[in-house]
């Protein structure tokens, strides 16, 4: 068994916490991970501790982490620095619009994992033609289309394989004997 | 008058090259700017000097510059670094996929270009719901659709203006005075 | 005449505003340039609109931006947002260590004044050897030695002569043209 | 049992090839990990294969990854791509100077990792008074300073524990159990 958690900030739109959802049910997809689906509001200290995997997700406000998410890191960074050392993690993020910096906000999100000492990846698989979430599952606005919502959901299964794979110890968990198509490639 | 070079690795497919044509006919929406198109095959050193603008594009390779604009910039690098200090610059890149990397690689460009000393800038602007080359124009393979033409010729456009505006010393052609719709939102 | 804001948020230790204070001692180096020096307690919108030129600074904190210099940003990006085009910009920020994120840091700060159409430089000089704010001036902890306050001073310096140069049309302001020494090498 | 390939591009002085060794040091620190230090000119692909954990690392060239290191992984991506996915991986750079972007290339090698599924990882731990590899080891110059030359062996020396943990089934490898100090903090 292993644990997951899904931390997400969601600003009055919602577009983040849909994307958190997606994530979350993307983690369903392996038999034996418990997730847990938390907004900032919610999540407490315990909840990182809980985690084997973590997918962190934010609005992309002007460009990078929302204020409020990253103030949640900061007032904890105290307590749990040290202490999460080789979590598995991972990032999404919605901004307003295509190039409007939703991978610079994963980015943003990559760092601040990787300076908790966590192991953080993306996803290489295409999940429709011209789509992937390689450094993090990204929309512009609200997960709508088929596409977007495969990115969030692929994104989920994948923290859920690598923490069967390396926390749980079933290496036929591992996504390169996966049974779904990871090969959509774009046109 | 006013100088700009939009310099553009492509790969066999041609998807950067296009973008840069795009982004050419951008840069000639602005009466008195002289522009010059040329991939890293053609551009040579004093092209760099000749320009007081740069727009510069790659293929996302890898989430990152490819090796033969790199190479371009590495081998001129002793010639040219410390000449070329403030000079204005913008970025365009296409990768495979939305999410696959293009800001990445449009960030890759900028700290290469801000490693000279220019001036780095992206556009605010959104050129339909959901587009904007908020930190350079991006693509998803080829430019087909009319916002992703668009994307590429307002990142021109906007070199231009800036050109124009501190190069030339031709005040009135900020683009917050400008004539064309700055303001679509995504919806 | 222009205007040059220099803009810190500073935690506890105020690592940051000893930065921006050596930030603001350098622009005093370009005759006929304001300089404010502002908290973000102290600054307000209509500092923004009256700057030409902006040192934007913060603490790292856990790779990036404080939450409190975000929150600043996020907070006044819909009154200011698309109204701070094509001004001059670069930024500042102490972390824990060499390694510790420093660059980062100034990656999410320019990131942050891309997205306000803002035009963004580093500075190639070297300020002693193997001392540099190549992407905006980086201290590990207060700056205390000759090389990092001169790395604050060379960034402020430096926006006071674009805002010179592209601003107050004084082409003579260009620090190509400068009387002090931009090279000295890392050994 | 696990691998570690340590894969590194030097420029003509050398010094990302003395990081390299002292990486290399730092995984033998792990009993039971075999590692394999080479250059891009002796590295095959076969070499990606065989490792469990990855060290990649390249001399800091305008701000990123020097050509040859891209040239490299862009020439093999074709082959490699979506079979290299959930190693372990970390990287080093040494740039001209502190602030000379040695953070922003680890950072480009950080994405390219991303880019082919691999789980990436810094180092909380600081090796002395404000020097940490958080999100790789830097350098300015040559590793000369013990601090420099241990924060390149605790960069080897977590990705030995890190295959240990995760891949070669060793729990008791976990950093956390370490017998060594790894909370110098900064003074």
């Amino acid at each position: 068994m292993s644990n997951v958690l899904v931390l997400y900030e969601s600003n009055n739109r919602g577009y983040t916490q849909k994307m958190a959802e997606f994530v979350a049910e993307g983690v369903s997809g392996v038999p034996g991970v418990r997730v847990r689906l938390l907004s900032n509001d919610q999540a407490q200290t315990k909840d990182l501790y809980w985690a084997d995997g973590l997918a962190l997700g934010s609005p992309t406000n002007l460009g990078g982490i929302s204020w409020r998410m990253k103030k949640w890191w900061d007032e904890r960074s105290f307590d749990t620095w040290g202490e999460l050392d080789g979590k598995l993690a991972c990032t999404f993020s919605s901004s307003g619009a295509w190039g409007g910096g939703s991978e610079h906000a994963c980015q943003a999100l990559t760092t601040l994992l990787m300076n908790f000492g966590m192991l953080v990846f993306g996803v290489t698989d295409y999940v429709a033609p011209k789509m992937s979430p390689h450094y993090g599952a990204v929309c512009a606005g609200e997960p709508r289309s088929d596409a977007e919502k495969e990115m969030c959901r692929r994104l989920g299964l994948r923290l859920a394989e690598w923490c069967a794979v390396y926390v749980a110890g079933q290496p036929g968990a591992h996504p390169k004997l996966a049974a779904y198509d990871r090969s959509i490639k774009h046109s």
